[in-house]
């Protein structure tokens, strides 16, 4: 229950520019490089500072990044990649859950591994997921889906469960698979729950060896002179955490427009409406306009919509600075009509992606607010420019408090 | 046992300008509209920097932003609105007491709520409290005082206590009152001492209506057709935390001059010399002046003096601009003898209380320090200038050590 104060209805509006901060190519950053007179008009409006997404120098991942963003401390809730590439791929999990991320990999007859990635297959992993999926041990559910290539993720449910095992995939081929056991460092009080969960994890990847050897997926990779994907390794266990959802931490309805399947995961299993549009593609080619039009209008009817745009990530990764700029700039272009936004309204990244580093690095990200802030006398939306706004540095978990202070949506901590 | 390294005779004096920030009124705040040259000319001489009395974006109550302030984290300390409430009308609570916010309220004969606030009652309480106030039910100590109209606490002392109890408040008329009972989540462990906290709740919850039915208050109040007080109905438990007392978490002896109940409660439970001035009001018509000079005097014999002034807050609830300009005005006035001040001085905020809100916000508040401080280029004391002060931004929490250590009272962590 929220006590409010003054509960406005004008809404707000958080853009998430995936990867957008960056570092220095030839003395500047891609944001400086950009012609961007929305985004500097909407500075000269609002007020700045930079955000460590996670704490200062920790590289964030796209899960823990957007966690923190929504509030989430992910030191808190952020058990492992297993969960993660769970929701990533779009399974629906429970808190409780145990999840792994696997591989579908090749073993001789005598268990031996010889390809960790059964030829990098890319065809009819679904068709072998399926065989595999719905299967339940000693009363505990399998659920298992396909991810890109050669991956995917299992999902354990069931009563007493635990993430206490070790890795059943010995990250080395030439090696026997290994028997999963209970981790040396089972607490006491999980001893049985970890024996319970080694066995069901044993005896499904004995299952998917059996049920994969024999499929017609497999027969015909074997006569095409493949690898055949004839067993499921499943590693990085950990337990999905209980998340209490979006509405009940807040008491507000929301929104994620997202492109990728991680941040729409992550968002539909806080409870967050992840609507799906054709147009948001997650490249160079999204229509960043239609989903921030589309965002607006779903703010008449929810209190808080998010929307993340993944092609500065992209552009970084491919190291590519002027496809960068030019995101930014048909990002600008794409905002014109926030200039009159009336409510709270952000922009920011989940992380840096410098294209000098062509990945995620730990470097502080711009923010910017408009809406009933004390102004600061930051006139252009940059890294370097921001870091002077009158919000000074804050952490990713700090966002939500602020925007929904400002937005009359806060209750008060005492009396 | 604190080691100090230089302690100084010229003390620390900390002022606490109750609700000071603010956000932009037709784009200023009061304190930049604000005549004010004593203070500048103290921020010339010192250093800045903007605090989030308890985290950015968190709306603090009175209560957890001044544990803030005084280095005790409230996220610790800060046990639930009962404990608070009963130290704010200036009850003598210990550590492990159970404390309750309580209703006078109306029930009839058969136990059904007809008035949760006995027709607002004004006048008698303190008669009706005493009435309850000592009772001792299976060896608990049982106290009780009335707070303003409807209003009062009740504070449980004795051996094997617990909050997690429900409300016997149910919250809405024409109910029945409830049975206290053990929460849902009471741990195991305990569950002994809920049961027997609740039976010691609900002989309070008979007795207070047994005594209160037959009160010579009540008869004069049906006589005038008014709801009779006949119930007490108690809710919001809270443990009151064994809070280390200022002088043991120090090693120094201080004063809080304040003129508000939650304040000076909060500061006496912690140890602090709590002076009662009939000059400290706690509105418009306060001594700022003479609350200054006590507090300077009080210096010579305590090591450090804390003065907290009401006028800004009181103006912001009352959505009042120019008075809240003029409380500023007034105090800059009070405070020219501190231009010479020898010792270590902060001027700061417990929280904001923008006029446009009416209420206490989650925004950073300025802070100010002068003496053995690395100075700034900052020289105007307002939120918008503090933010690009030498202190950056730092939380309420922070304060204290900040302070201890300019002053060399400070303890080295490490060798």
């Amino acid at each position: 229950m929220i006590e409010t104060i003054n509960k406005t209805n004008k809404g707000i509006l958080v853009i998430i520019l995936d990867g957008l901060g960056d570092r220095l190519t030839n003395g500047y950053t891609p944001l400086e490089k950009a012609y961007k007179p929305n985004l500097d008009y909407l500075a000269s409006k609002g007020i700045l500072g930079i955000v460590d997404p996670i704490a200062p120098g920790i590289r964030p991942g796209s899960d823990t990044a957007h966690l923190a963003l929504l509030g989430y401390d992910p030191y808190k809730y952020y058990t492992g990649r297993g969960p993660f590439e769970a929701i990533g791929i779009g399974m629906e999990v429970k808190g409780g859950d145990v999840a792994f991320r696997c591989n579908f990999s090749t073993v001789s007859p005598e268990g031996v591994i010889l390809d960790r990635r059964a030829g990098r297959i890319r065809e009819g992993t679904k068709e072998l997921a399926s065989a595999v999926n719905g299967l339940e041990i000693q009363g505990v559910k399998v659920l298992f889906k396909e991810s890109v290539e050669h991956r995917g993720a299992l999902v354990l449910r069931g009563e007493g469960l635990t993430s206490y095992v070790e890795d059943v995939d010995p990250h080395q081929e030439g090696l026997k698979v290994e028997e999963a056991k209970p981790l040396k460092t089972t607490p006491l009080a999980l001893k049985k729950a970890a024996l319970k969960t080694s066995f069901v994890l044993n005896e499904f990847v004995r299952l998917s060896h059996e049920i994969l050897s024999n499929h017609s997926v497999n027969w015909e990779r074997k006569a095409r002179g493949e690898n055949p994907a004839n067993i499921i390794l499943p590693r990085g266990a950990g337990i999905v955490p209980h998340l209490p959802s979006f509405q009940d931490k807040y008491g507000l309805k929301g929104v994620f427009i997202a492109e990728v399947g991680l941040v729409k995961g992550i968002a539909r299993t806080l409870g967050l409406y992840t609507p799906d549009y054709a147009f948001a593609t997650g490249s160079y080619d999204t229509e960043m306009k239609q989903m921030i039009d589309e965002g607006r209008k779903l703010l008449s009817e929810h209190d808080i919509v998010f929307i993340n745009i993944k092609g500065c990530d992209v552009a970084a990764h491919d190291r590519a600075f002027s496809l960068k700029v030019k995101t930014i700039e048909k990002f600008d272009k794409a905002i014109v009509s926030l200039r009159d936004f009336q409510g709270t309204l952000a922009i920011t990244a989940d992380h840096s992606s410098p294209v000098s580093v062509g990945d995620h690095s730990g470097d502080s990200v711009p923010l910017l607010i408009v809406g009933d802030v004390r102004t600061d006398s930051i006139t252009t939306f940059t890294e370097r420019e921001a870091v002077r706004g009158g919000l000074g540095r804050i952490r990713g978990v700090d966002l939500m408090p602020i925007l929904l202070d400002l937005a009359g949506n806060a209750h008060k901590y005492g009396a």
